[in-house]
């Protein structure tokens, strides 16, 4: 399988690191914005110029979302052209050969990646087109299943609430633990057990703490507690969500 | 060591299950709130009078934190006297001997604890019963810190930020996930990944997603597809929380 790579942004990265990995993936190129040119360590051809390229079986564009439209309209008519992206329609790619290969997860540079744990939605506009994009899940090792873009902008905003709105919270607990030279790690066993929790438990069995058991007199002095007045206002919106789900 | 423990909600059953399973504690009596009584199948007598009392080396409350205040009144002057909350002060308990012994957990029924990752804040008014309460954790088998009251206040804040107010955003997704004919389960892998990825990074560093990047595009996309306003206030508070935190 020929395959040309766009993009070198958190996604890209990753996905450079896995495609490599494979056998049976021959990496042509990987178009990039930086200014870096020449030969990978593992010898994939570098390379900014997006008018040059050999004929790929399948484009695949790790790039943000408001450049998709564009980058696409610089590749061959007929070829396959994929996004990565959560939020954005097929119809973003101008060629009748355009497919969605989205993989649910974060990406930090920092972190390791195991893409064979990954869940990857595919959609494509043309129904033979999948055969591409099922035989790449099959070649990283990982499962796929089939999404529409509206299901697929949908699972991006619960993607959203349970990794970003989640990972702003922690933000917020570990700066409440400076304070109070306390250190975060103390919370870790509490986080894995509030994940571990589902495998056993839905979300809304889950559910515990003052705002469920309607505890006024800890969630008032909580609210002292707080400083900052957006805080004030996450935990106020929060508590009220948690009480008018349980009516 | 002899405890005579009080209270079978969530906590008092997972703690009953640790205690009895170590050799060196004598679990004299439980005292529970419902009409049961007897013996558990392990042998530990089970009251409801609550003046009904062999002499215990602690005892240990697992009450509802407005409950402490009035079941420490009931019990001798001269004993130890241990509470399991993260919000009350060592002060409302009387009793000269007064300690706490706060696990930073999240507690289900359903859901089996492995008591010995759990870390323990412990804080006791004489300083000679802190060994009591080290040698607790130790026969648990896991470790202890020092907290006084007002940085336990704070961790508990912290607590219901990491766990009760992220599980409600799962509950969140869960539905968005639903109603789209989506599993939840598709989103484990990015769960996992969420509270795997602190190992490396900072919660700060690991910040994704578009509210970070700027990306009104999406945001307003997102905004549209959320039906219920309170779920979109919890959605443009977080999104300017991150925006600002940025700064």
């Amino acid at each position: 399988m020929k395959i040309t790579l766009i993009g070198d942004g958190k996604l890209g990265k990753h996905l450079y690191k896995v495609l490599i990995s494979i056998d049976q993936v021959q990496l042509l190129e990987w178009v990039v914005r930086s200014e870096k040119k020449g030969k990978t360590p593992e010898g994939t051809l570098i390379t900014n110029k997006i008018n040059q390229y050999e004929i790929s079986d399948l484009y695949l564009l790790a790039v943000s979302d408001n450049s998709i439209k564009e980058v696409a309209e610089l590749l061959p008519n007929d070829s396959f052209v994929v996004h990565t992206s959560g939020a954005i329609s097929l119809e973003e790619i101008g060629q009748n050969r355009a497919g969605v290969f989205y993989p649910i997860q974060t990406f930090s540079e920092e972190s390791n990646i195991n893409f064979s744990k990954i869940p990857i939605g595919i959609e494509s506009k043309q129904i033979q087109d999948l055969k591409h994009l099922k035989k790449l899940t099959k070649l990283i090792g990982t499962k796929f299943f089939l999404i529409n873009s509206s299901q697929r902008e949908h699972l991006h905003l619960a993607a959203v609430l349970v990794n970003n709105f989640t990972n702003h919270l922690f933000v917020e607990a570990d700066i409440i633990c400076r304070q109070n030279k306390l250190s975060f790690d103390l919370l870790k066993p509490l986080l894995k057990e509030t994940i571990e929790k589902l495998n056993k438990l839905s979300p809304k069995e889950s559910q515990t703490g003052p705002a469920i058991r309607n505890d006024s007199e800890t969630i008032s002095k909580h609210l002292k507690l707080i400083a900052k007045n957006r805080l004030k206002e996450i935990y106020k919106v929060l508590t009220s969500a948690i009480q008018e789900n349980n009516d």
